[in-house]
């Protein structure tokens, strides 16, 4: 784990993309997800997931790389870690799923950085909050947001069905009608890192 | 300097809270401050403001301690910095101006933590941003927000023109306006810390 305030930021043009199979949402439907998270926590308990902010430049502003499904739902990759598993090593499995090449002789090396935020979800409902709301003892769900240090280059293979997309800071910024509570407060969060803008 | 992702929280019952003589404000208009900002940019470039995010707990709940002036607009205490002023030492002397005992035999002696927002102002307007926007070369002011870390127990002398409030992050939380961009999205950049809730 990568724990610094200065982050290198290489141009968006370093990276290359390719596609891969299908990666299906398991639910269709919000009210599906719900359910399904009804039953996972009376088998396993709370939920923790991980997400992982990946961080290029364009025009020397730095940018998000999301996963958009569909016309206008984004997502940050990452997800639900198995009972048990350590949040690293869950995040780095969720990345490698969700973007990384399927080749045993193409492994990436995942540089995981700090925690930048973490989400609760009190009740088996959409809402989430960026704390344990009083009198909840028993959430649900925590969410956590990692930040992921990327190479100088790298090769990302996105699941046909999904598009990645690289989205300015300025773009995120008070626009949670567009990309939620989680996401469009993410330039906050990130404003406190020494960016260091590499130009090659 | 301390940082920790740690952090202790004492009730906000551990606390004393006096008066001193009234700190008024420099301006009594937005148009003034902005105008004094212009010519004190002039004068001595990008102005830099560094403000507190000091932490109380009621009901194991975090609490921010913020100024009220009138009846409705909050701040965070803090202030400007003198020109090549270090900013962990301008934050002493600041908090020490806004909160603390006109008392040679007792000074406080402030922890100041990490900090968790930085905040940039393009223009000479109000609108701050969490990043310096794209094509802003010689932004006019930068903002710093560093969490200090209270000791157990501590008196604060509160100016009497103003009123000091221990905010719940559930009412700042999604309440921008109440307490505008800055202070709302506090609790999403304290999430990321571990609050040790400490009841005596």
């Amino acid at each position: 784990m990568v724990t610094s305030t200065a982050v290198n930021m290489y141009p968006l043009a370093n990276y290359t993309f390719g596609t891969k199979e299908p990666k299906m949402e398991k639910d269709t439907s919000v009210a599906d997800r719900l359910a399904r998270m009804k039953v996972n926590y009376m088998k396993e308990g709370m939920r923790t997931s991980v997400e992982a902010i990946l961080l290029v430049q364009e025009h020397n502003h730095p940018h998000i790389l999301l996963l958009q499904i569909g016309n206008t739902f984004c997502k940050l990759p990452g997800g639900r870690l198995k009972p048990g598993e350590n949040e690293i090593e869950g995040l780095k499995r969720k990345l490698s799923s969700k973007l990384g090449a399927n080749s045993p002789s193409f492994q990436q090396n995942w540089q995981i950085g700090e925690c930048v935020a973490v989400w609760w979800r009190p009740n088996f409902e959409t809402a989430m909050y960026p704390y344990c709301p009083p009198h909840i003892t028993k959430p649900k769900e925590c969410k956590k947001l990692f930040l992921v240090h990327l190479p100088e280059r790298e090769f990302f293979a996105v699941p046909k069905n999904l598009k990645l997309l690289a989205v300015p800071l300025f773009e995120l910024y008070d626009n949670v009608s567009r990309y939620g509570p989680i996401i469009s407060t993410i330039p906050q969060q990130l404003s406190r890192f020494q960016f260091n803008m590499v130009s090659s």
